[in-house]
């Protein structure tokens, strides 16, 4: 294969966004040659748009096109792991949007589906092309930060108004979306919470707050409790009702503390470590000689274009993934975990009990009293992750 | 009365540094005149630093002296109610280090006998003289800030070697203590936690570790959630084991967001407040205009001494305390909530039940199982708060 042929499913917010940079051959080896769109009114936008690309209607026709090598899926969020599946049995490589899928059970299908063949399978964590986080993971990963002790995220500058959660009758309802700020805004977020330091908590108390800042019935405001197996702790909290918000990331270890906030990051490292420092140390109010070092960044973030690419290279040349699509169950677990401990009042443990949280999902999908218009409108994501 | 004569009861650690500033003549309108002290090993230290001074050795007689107008109580923590509860018998004055007592049920017996007479009483919460505070306190209950949406201080720069701990044979026990770092470092943030916004919770979930970072039975780490009435949220987190740590306060608001850290203070302060913009926006996904604004902070950090003097001051000339004694009992209540909601691995609701934490606290005194030698080593406070 000397290009791969792709067909982009769901021609939305997300989906057309990339169908722009694939349209205009930034993608090396890369080619748009179709589209999956069922809904009337995105046919004037892709007509004029996408020159050349064929436009199906019919998922059936879709999947046996043999114009298509490899799928992105960007539909809403319940459909991945179905679309993915069905995409391996017809052969075709996969590229999914975040997150894996809405609930944990059916992603673990989709992973059983990737194993069985040997597509190439990838999830669209953009933010693992990020220099800051792929260098932070490497000063924890190489052992530069020691032992973790602590994990805080203040990810709160996910500001939506109540017209962004008007924009779309799946927006922000348990049947369209099965969550909010969790699920739509970070999964980036909960990826990298755990891809970052390589942990899966051993149990979580999370505090959700259903439709608090907005008229909807999902999660905007979230903030969660986790402890780890070596004793560490974290803190994640997250809200779309803030404004400004705040991104800041705080990890400390025995060698000191890093802080990744607005671009740059800041390693307060430890002359000696910690309990290094703690088993010599005889005086009163003595602390280990810290140095405040400047990490330079190096690379440019290279987004969902570095995503798309380094997908087409696995395909073409066999690179490795940079987010291999069976590690999309990870921020999922988080988030399905953070929102089962909030409708049960208490500690959720892993592994996840899986079968319980798809039950309470559906009793809220079955509860439902949001009756939206279902209108769609493409929002212009300049300026989102 | 033109001059207060003032007797410090116990001259340990905060106590010997409180008699150096008084016998050096450094408030005005006060003296100091005497120290209780029981300990023979402080006998040189009280000699040969406090000429002049009349040591009792005998509680009772201490109170009895009429060389005493006013006491400043810093002994460890369990003895300040009952201490202030004599004085103030005594017709003395009374200046309560922190933290108020170790349970509210006993400092509500203090706060009883306090308004039984007119004496003065104010609590030594040294942190409402540093002008970051106050001007922060100034903004929120000015209304600058608007409407309270969310709390976070990380205030985790209290590293505290295992040296310190077996420093004396009181510390870091249920009986000598009744706590760990919530009692004994944090009562100041507490205080300042409920006193900069005006707002006591609603409920508090937290999560204490008892004897995670050190050979101590008392808790060293700790992360706290609350509610509020008006819907608010706070994270609450600290711990004397990580080192370098953090303190760093964000409050936000519906008019933007202060975040007060290294000694600065920042507001990011929306043109419109964010509930108006929210009510008249209809794009997607825009937020209110925003301006970075450097607070400016006037004035000088007076510490301890600033209030001692504005205690001595409401004596002499009837000036506003700055602490009153009575608001003691709120950051102790906060700190009762968080040890109680991790015993109980439950919810704690306000107003907190003080006879099940009172039982609680007796359960973990009377099955403690530390045995420490009874020495008392004096600690060089610089660099403490």
């Amino acid at each position: 294969m000397s290009k791969v042929r792709i067909g982009i499913i769901g021609v939305g917010t997300m989906g057309s966004a990339h169908a722009v940079y694939l349209q205009a051959n930034e993608i090396k080896g890369a080619e748009l040659t179709a589209v999956l769109e069922i809904q009337e009114e995105k046919k004037d936008w892709i007509k004029e748009n996408l020159n050349g690309v064929i436009l199906f209607t019919d998922e059936e026709s879709f999947f046996q096109s043999d114009e298509i090598d490899a799928v992105l899926i960007a539909t809403p969020h319940y459909d991945h792991p179905r679309l993915a599946i069905k995409a391996f049995k017809y052969g075709k490589h996969v590229l999914c949007e975040k997150p894996a899928g809405v609930y944990t059970k059916q992603v673990r299908e989709m992973n059983e589906a990737a194993k069985e063949n040997d597509l190439v399978f990838s999830m669209m964590y953009n933010q693992r092309t990020n220099p800051l986080y792929a260098k932070l993971r490497d000063l924890i990963q190489s052992g530069e930060l020691g032992e973790i002790k602590r994990i805080n995220w203040i990810i709160t500058n996910w500001y939506r108004s109540q017209s962004y959660y008007d924009s779309g009758g799946w927006r922000a309802t348990w049947e369209g979306e099965g969550g909010g700020v969790l699920i739509n805004q970070c999964p980036h977020q909960l990826d990298l919470w755990q891809w970052l330091t390589g942990m899966m908590p051993t149990r979580v108390r999370a505090f959700c707050y259903f439709g608090k800042h907005r008229n909807i019935e999902v999660e905007d405001d979230v903030t969660a409790f986790a402890e780890y197996e070596n004793g560490a702790t974290g803190v994640f909290i997250t809200s779309t009702g803030e404004a400004p918000g705040t991104n800041r990331l705080e990890i400390s270890g025995d060698r000191g503390k890093i802080v990744v906030e607005d671009g740059k990051m800041t390693f307060w490292r430890n002359r000696i470590s910690e309990p290094e420092f703690n088993k010599q140390y005889k005086g009163g109010f003595g602390s280990p000689e810290c140095w405040k070092c400047e990490i330079p960044i190096q690379g440019e973030e290279t987004g969902h274009k570095g995503i798309t690419q380094n997908f087409v290279d696995a395909i073409l040349t066999g690179t490795s993934l940079l987010a291999p699509g069976t590690e999309g169950i990870n921020g999922l677990l988080l988030s399905n975990a953070m929102q089962l401990s909030t409708w049960r009042d208490d500690w959720v443990n892993f592994p996840l009990d899986e079968e319980l949280y798809f039950q309470e999902l559906q009793d809220r999908i079955q509860n439902s009293t949001v009756k939206k218009e279902n209108k769609s409108i493409t929002l212009n994501v300049q300026g989102t992750h």
